[in-house]
């Protein structure tokens, strides 16, 4: 479980870079001569420890549902209303992704992207249909939906427009998860979709779903038939407990590795039918414009992708010395193979190490030790998938496009100034 | 990711048990035929659904950290307070395990099990001195450890003395998490500890640890080196964010398949030692006493155990028909290789299917389909681990002890009752 350096990724590009002007470290060097990490700890006094006040108090009593501690409160979603307090619920709350650690999203931060607000569900009253080309059109209450055989499953969602803040004409100064934090991981327990479509009794015709909502804004999407036959679940829990409102209580649909919003929350209705329903959310939104004119319509699977979270824009790196670089990546195809992190700005790349790499459609974090030695650095990461994508540069990406596509999964690039101070840069 | 039944283990004992009398039901018939399944939803009439109020108006508006529905509120810890409002956090908080799905507790829902309250620390002034036979003694502030080389892994945490309440002689009739539930899983993210040995030059002559709590109480446990140098971590992050107070922030120590209390929170010293310090908390407590009146110390790892959690104690089964019976095992040996469910009191058992198996000292959730007849049954799980090592049964485990033990991980038996109604006994 330790950490590693890419030492022989890095040295095909450039024999001494491993220890090199780069500064990854091996290791050796940053684990156990304490040649990174030694100077972070102080040496103990003679006196050992001073009695803090909590040591001499009773401490708070148990409580039926902790929460966290009063000294993590400025650890909150970003907020993102364009209507304002006109519709306080329409927009996105992004996590803030420079402040986790792991692979797992806290219930309480996973981001959320909602047309019109968080409707407050009775399980008790709500209802799915299953309707349209099958032989038995099915009912479901969430008490016989509990009962049915459940499989559980780590996956990210991340919001189709993640990052499109990052293709703004200048770079935005703000923190990692305010710009890419429209991506969370959660364990997700549910029923297979396929399961509930097989007991309906799916007509051969039917090659799409429709599934719909039960937010006022009923939003609905078309869902490929292929997809809903293979990985999709109708998830009841979350991390452990029933979904949260705020990720679609008390059922949504969970479609691992594609748009969010895909991902139906609130889940109402699914209507099985021949061809796509072109629903009102997928006419001019959720399409990239290609430079010929014409719209992309469909762009199921989100690209692979990664960000480094620490140290990030905002983040200010107080001394010289021993710093883990660490962050995400994750790919809408599968697994994530590789990351490779550069502090030269893409002139060289060295591999971090990987946790969670096992499994398809989920967050991986990476980690690489690195020694930042007080000089200007640029510090990128970038994530290859088992299908062999590679994820592009931001010039790439946009050149594909005639006007700023919708997605973004391109490399983001941080600059580290010889005062510290991280900020967010386009190279 | 199908459940998959264990036909071939149950065909062993019983060619037609596993569609006979113990009611387990191969794949096909559970998932897909609708012989299970079919009959939990209803048909659809012409009108489809009605639609509900919460369609008809704007949702709640974002928030900064999410909460669970207010419909979910009854799920909440049991709280287990000997001294009542006099120590309020003094006993334990139980994790409802009977509610949970998957392996991810909930942050909010962890078990706790605390002698002095929940202390409120500042991570500004908190330290940690790591001093005794060490070359270097050193204090690390919270700054500093968050800058430390991090690893990533999901490990659970059971309380010594979890179950001991299914050692009493009359069985209680109380929910599964009211008995069970002093246990609970987590993604922890934090230091290996033996970096931080390491790094303060560990002395030949050290053979044990002392770790201190920086609670009023200053819980304190001795730890063997070799545990201290494989896979201790000094744990900063639980499922993403950074400990909650219940779980020791801002940092605590974790030692995988460990008894609970030995991952000492609130960590606020470590010294290094030649003997076991034989603190307060070793001495009577966390003792279990031998047949010829010696007491067995230190018995650290948590034995190989599971317990069904649906259906279980207090539930009551509505109709016949299909049920998933689900639970979760673990092993604080390593890997669970198998767990086996009976539905006759142990007569004959059928291989469930596994999630999280490839994680050592982690839960693994458990799953077989099961069709409920309306006659009298005694469901139990009886899980296996890697070493080999079999989940006891209750009286052999009793046998080896002259007075209950403080330990307790024989198998659980629930009868379901010709009414439906699921009671806790002893077979």
């Amino acid at each position: 479980m330790h950490p590693k350096t890419g030492g022989d990724a890095a040295n095909r590009d450039n024999p001494d870079s491993a220890k090199g002007r780069r500064g990854f470290l091996k290791e050796g060097a940053a684990l156990v001569t304490g040649a990174a990490s030694a100077g972070l700890a102080q040496r103990a006094n003679a006196q050992g420890l001073a009695g803090q006040p909590w040591e001499r108090v009773y401490g708070g009593g148990f409580t039926g549902y902790g929460q966290p501690s009063r000294f993590e409160q400025p650890v909150m979603r970003y907020l993102g209303k364009p209507y304002g307090d006109l519709a306080p619920g329409s927009g996105s709350a992004l996590a803030p992704i420079e402040s986790l650690e792991g692979i797992i999203t806290p219930s309480g931060l996973h981001n959320n992207r909602s047309h019109s607000g968080t409707p407050d569900i009775d399980p008790k009253q709500h209802q799915l249909l299953l309707h349209g080309l099958v032989a038995r059109p099915l009912v479901f209450s969430m008490e016989a939906l509990w009962r049915y055989p459940m499989t559980t499953r780590i996956h990210f969602v991340e919001c189709s427009g993640n990052s499109s803040r990052a293709l703004a004409p200048q770079p935005a100064q703000v923190p990692a998860g305010a710009m890419h934090g429209n991506i969370a991981c959660s364990e997700w327990t549910g029923v297979p979709l396929r399961v509930m479509l097989g007991e309906a009794g799916l007509s051969p015709q039917a090659k799409w779903l429709l599934a719909e909502g039960a937010d006022s804004a009923h939003m609905s999407r078309s869902i490929p038939i292929e997809k809903a036959l293979d990985d999709a679940l109708v998830a009841l829990y979350q991390n452990g407990e029933r979904l949260r409102p705020e990720q679609g209580y008390p059922v949504r649909l969970l479609l691992p590795g594609w748009e969010g919003n895909m991902s139906v929350k609130w889940l109402r209705r699914i209507k099985a039918t021949e061809e796509p329903t072109h629903t009102k959310d997928e006419t001019s939104k959720y399409t990239d414009l290609l430079p010929d004119g014409r719209a992309l319509q469909f762009t199921f699977e989100m690209g692979v992708k990664s960000v480094i979270t620490k140290p990030s824009s905002t983040m200010k790196l107080a001394r010289t010395g021993f710093y883990e670089i660490s962050g995400i990546a994750w790919s809408g195809a599968g697994r994530i193979r590789r990351v490779e992190v550069s502090a030269d700005g893409g002139a060289t790349w060295a591999e971090a190490a990987l946790t969670g790499e096992e499994r398809p459609k989920a967050l991986v974090r990476f980690r690489l030790p690195w020694e930042w030695t007080g000089r200007e650095a640029v510090l990128q990461s970038r994530a290859t998938d088992e299908k062999g994508q590679v994820q592009p540069a931001r010039k790439a990406w946009l050149a594909q496009y005639s006007v700023n596509p919708y997605h973004n999964n391109s490399i983001v690039s941080w600059s580290v100034g010889a005062d510290g101070s991280v900020k967010n840069v386009y190279v």
